[in-house]
């Protein structure tokens, strides 16, 4: 199949484009560097080092044997988007160009713009490229289980029957985001599903768990093929975060009691899923929504797996908590579907502690490089729109 | 009471400054003038004369004896609304300052683009701007009941009681917007709904039926405070559009077979419902939905009704069908609750023939202002983005 990635250079994009090409699909992309310039602009670095678009493109060449089809632009450049599409003629776009951060989103007014504008704008623009130019392609379209929230009944994937005042029907299930980022994406979700409706556009909706993961089997050993792996408050997540800590032995910072729930997956079941997903495309108008996650944990069930295995690496982590610089329930039910994806052939690797002894293996090398950058590990972005760095609520003492 | 108008000069803001200014409110407001601009666009202009701002500030003080509290600017602005709510200190916040048709956004990718643009920033804007400058004011915002879409239940007033596979939650309830009009209405709810959560800001999210009218009481006999009225196919609503139609004799347009069911309001029940609303703020932190309509009516008999007051009024209307230029269901289920304004002490005016006949009078004298655009009569933006003027599908005979 030929598939365009939008965001090729992403943490997702860059290991999508190796692993779809190592199946034999044919690949192109595009990137704008959003992503190198925000991490920088929170004082941050990639864990792994990042190589110039240049030097991957060299390094894909020489491993897959193929030239890397990449373009330098926007989805916000409506013409750009349009030429790069009708050129490359795909069968499946995966659209990874949003700004995925939710606290980069609550710093203020202009990041919170720029947030939606470029989300809401640029996927509006790619529904318009679509339909303008490759109808029958199908979008593979990157939401989040942020979307849901945590509301007090079971998560379906997308749609459900209700039965309301003696009358039925099936209705999008209602979303309850907890940043502005996160109703970006419910914004575009909802756009997205209205193209499929009045266009006969075909898309699937994922609403992807949180992703933890320093490779995937099909880069190598060349670090030019590496991906980014980001570990400060906005870009870095939960587990990637916690094993960069862990690596320099500052506490694993876990926000608030730690018993917020939430889905969580590894790049390679990521890439699994997304692959699955554009070589089962849905039929032409249909809108279809997949909730993408391996399992649901705590944050303070993963902040301990991360420390026992840690330690079996002879490392000599704690997990503090912290005051939860975020407003979200610290306790609350949840239990999402997600059989869609193992219908079509999803072999979760249900191996987390396996994925994390990579990690840190991965991570070892570059210890020095979290080092320089250990000053913003402690999140300060609050949701009440204030810079205040969390002080610590809950000390694990420091074993001897 | 201080009551801001976002979007002061126009259908809705400028019978509002004049209606609270009656009732004693001290009322302020900004606007940039694009609805002029837009149905200038379309080719289009208002069947009464709108004259200038500096025309329509004379004669709100020659009317009421007070200036009218006026600024040029753009909620895209954010320094400008800042400032202005800053000096201004209001109570409440009346917005109205979205692009408010759904044809226009469906034009094209640029007409989508400039919508949501338009109406998710700017309302993004006011939502920061609150929060920075006057967190304690009641934003009073409007949605519209295409939110909803037609499901086949019931629709309450935003939020409903959930039962799903044996456990219950209050949820917002599900949206089905039609054009990327009402979608970026949904977005903004969402933020809205959001910002109430996080910051404690207080809104009422008001879905407003279609409104029709050529006055209020308050306006008096001058023409300068006259209200705009619209009657293209991009900013001329149902009934608006109908009267223009039977004042020149042009046959009155349905789309498609006039079964869609819609609720609608007069332009002084719409006053009075905000005006109920501002009076009546919700708490601190409080978000919540009121639907704003009097009555629910399919289209056929509005054009109808329309039709037998004008041969009242000795005119001579037909009404035909035309394709619907828009993506709708033809028929369906249609019974949206209205009760929290009624408790508020709303009373629905109950006599859609009277206002009608108001309106005929009102537009008699500008005949040739309408018979001069008499061109954009009939519908041609289509929702799957092509244009093509529609054809008559169902011609009633023209009485001899």
């Amino acid at each position: 199949m030929k598939i365009f990635i939008a965001g090729i250079d992403g943490y997702l994009g860059w290991a999508l484009a190796q692993y779809l090409t190592a199946r034999g699909h044919e690949v192109a992309g595009n990137d704008v560097f959003l992503r190198r310039a925000w991490v920088a602009e929170v004082g941050s670095d990639s864990a792994l080092p990042v190589y110039s678009i240049e030097e991957r493109a060299a390094a894909f060449e020489a491993h897959f044997g193929k030239s890397l089809n990449f373009r330098q632009g926007d989805l916000l450049d409506y013409d750009f988007i349009c030429n790069y599409l009708a050129d490359f003629k795909p069968d499946a776009i995966v659209h990874l160009a949003e700004m995925p951060s939710a606290p980069y989103s609550m710093i203020d007014q202009k990041h919170a713009v720029l947030t939606q504008q470029n989300n809401v704008i640029g996927s509006l623009n790619l529904l318009w490229a679509m339909k303008e130019v490759c109808p029958d392609a199908h979008l593979v379209k990157l939401g989040t289980m942020g979307e849901y929230g945590t509301p007090n009944i079971d998560i379906p994937e997308g749609f459900f029957e209700v039965e309301f005042r003696g009358r039925k029907d099936r209705l999008p299930f209602p979303r309850q985001a907890g940043s502005f980022y996160h109703w970006s994406k419910v914004h575009d979700s909802n756009n997205t599903m209205f193209a499929c409706r009045i266009w006969g556009l075909r898309a699937t909706d994922i609403m992807q768990g949180v992703v933890f993961g320093t490779r995937i089997d099909e880069m190598g050993d060349d670090p030019r093929l590496r991906t980014r792996l980001d570990f400060d408050q906005c870009f870095g997540t939960a587990i990637n975060r916690f094993c960069c800590q862990a690596v320099i032995g500052h506490p694993l910072t876990v926000f608030g009691g730690g018993k917020q729930r939430r889905g969580f997956l590894p790049l390679r079941d990521s890439m699994q899923c997304l692959t699955l997903t554009c070589e089962n495309p849905p039929q032409r108008g249909e809108y279809r929504v997949f909730n993408q996650f391996e399992e649901t944990y705590t944050i303070h069930e993963l902040a301990d797996l991360v420390k026992e295995v840690a330690e079996e690496a002879g490392l000599n982590p704690v997990v503090h908590c912290y005051d939860n610089p975020r407003q979200e329930l610290a306790e609350h039910y949840y239990n999402p579907d997600r059989q869609h994806l193992i219908d079509l052939g999803y072999q979760p690797s249900h191996d987390v502690r396996a994925e994390v002894r990579i990690m840190l293996a991965d991570l070892m090398p570059h210890k020095d490089r979290i080092l320089a950058k250990q000053a913003i590990l402690v999140p300060d972005i609050r949701w009440d729109g204030s810079r205040r760095r969390s002080e610590v609520i809950d000390a694990e003492p420091i074993k001897s």
